[in-house]
């Protein structure tokens, strides 16, 4: 259960509204999900956090595809169980197919072991990596 | 400083020195970079840690940039300095450029920011995404 | 499900009923949550970490609802959800509103952010700063 | 040493040197810090992380030198140096003093623990806190 | 829900079974838990990651309880509720008693505690340590 | 450089300087660490950490060099640098050996890793478990 009440589009204010139609259309889908119902308790916040997906997730110098891969990689090394979902949801959605879940995962799970033995023997950066 | 002394290819044992052989071998350089060093005073990891470095990071289901770049995003994410550098330095040698790295780090901190926001409002996840 | 089996006030030793009292009476409540009646498996280690909640959070050079909030904040951060519901709760019975809520979720959601930008573009500390 | 060059202020381009203004005269400084030289190597990332940290930074339901303290204890909990130093400087130009920082670590620190007993005993969420 | 299919020894390929036949008789155990059928999509990730774990786990200088009490600590320092079930089980039947776990759980959240007061407060490493 | 100037004993107040004795005392050395000087700008603070430590660090159910070697494995996992250069010393102090300390670091990254594995790939928590 959510920490606060989700406002549906059906009572959302016009100022909500307006996000809301904006990630259905950017997004190509008819639903809106309940992170987005969540933060529209405060509209300005709504539309700081969706203004900055729209911007960072956009064609750039990298693929969508894998822009939305390092979001799984971080929510999965954060233990974020709702963004893990989501996220592998439309990394699916952008053409992630299992062996690449896969291989993202254990890509993930090797990062995280390495962090750790670098940070327990923790050898001295060396110069040529700077 | 490191934790343990690291151990160098002069004084390495040839079990150790087979190991950095064939890291220098398969990275095409011609040095052994301090995390190795340090795992060298028990050269069963030093061996077990390569052998799934080399096999994780090799040629699969992604492309050997993207996944150096997940790497990237891991150890910024867990605050590993060692890490950060030396796989940022990697990712650079195959192929990142300087927007890339930008839009990286902006997906990874976009990414830390929304984890936050689902994880203190706590919304449910939606049935579509399991 | 608890790793242990949570220790009720009718079956708890006078040991452990001391510290419950202590719990319900600073507190103002006639319930003993989840957390203490694990705790309660090591009367001793109950007894320590109810000393240091209470002492801690006791009214000091911080208002008490600003502490509440800081510690939603580390457990948003950390993504514990048992802390995240529970100090929720505290800081709502301590005055705060759903606007300063929202708020405090936009504050740490960022300080994510801006925190993984730092660790990954890692700038030197400003002089100014140390 | 940075992942990036640090762009200075006399090598800026315009559309940098509108930011880096916009940042000394918003914060009433004569100089900018290393974090947004950094991300000025992209200058919509500079221009967008900016426009959040001051909307969130900005007054609102929250105080203003409590929003700086949570960002602290985000920083202290994340382990992020760099944002320690520099959020810690900004929390005492706001008006912490000594005995009010002393504090927030101590809260800072009692959460981090309890945040680890609840994750390791694991007790469910008491339906009081739903 | 896990995030792929899991796959059952029945529908298993031999190659998967043959890892399942290993876990399972290294283990003294007739069954086997999600973590592993949900690896088996990728065959020589789970062939991988038990290899690690046979290894790794197997013992060496450390006692094999106290190897299973660490997994723990970092399990609960994560935040991972799958690992934190799993290995607390494990080290249940490797020996580790009530008493044991509670006073694990204290170390834990102890060192937690002091880890962010020193990532707050930034004392500088005593030359003596290094 | 820590955040808070260091109080040496020559200029502690004797509520200090009593904590410090008997730091020094339990620990048979003669000499403060960083960590304690920084936190005695709160006396209370100080008075309050110290018993912390010395009431879990005491003998109990488990080894003293356990607990130290499980406040190596938490510190590694957080990346305190302080606080994995300290705790390392003391647990070398009580007989930790370098090939343990080395098997020490193999389960806690081998943990890191598998951690994120469940995280990502989200298996539900086999009712065995539970």
């Amino acid at each position: 259960m959510a920490l606060v009440k989700l406002i549906e589009y059906a009572e959302a204010s016009p100022e909500v509204r307006s996000v809301y139609d904006d990630i259905m259309k950017t997004r190509g889908v008819d639903w809106i999900n309940n992170f987005w119902k969540a933060l529209a308790h405060d509209p300005r916040e709504l539309r700081r956090v969706w203004a900055n997906v729209k911007q960072v997730m956009a064609p750039g110098a990298l693929d969508p595809l894998v822009k939305e891969m390092i979001y799984v990689a971080v929510s999965a090394t954060n233990g974020c169980e709702y963004c893990t979902y989501s996220h592998t949801a439309a990394a699916r959605k952008k053409g992630m197919t299992e062996p690449m879940f896969m291989e993202l995962m254990a890509v993930v799970g090797l990062a995280n072991e390495t962090n750790r033995l670098a940070n327990g023997l923790r050898p001295e950066v060396d110069p040529q990596f700077r």
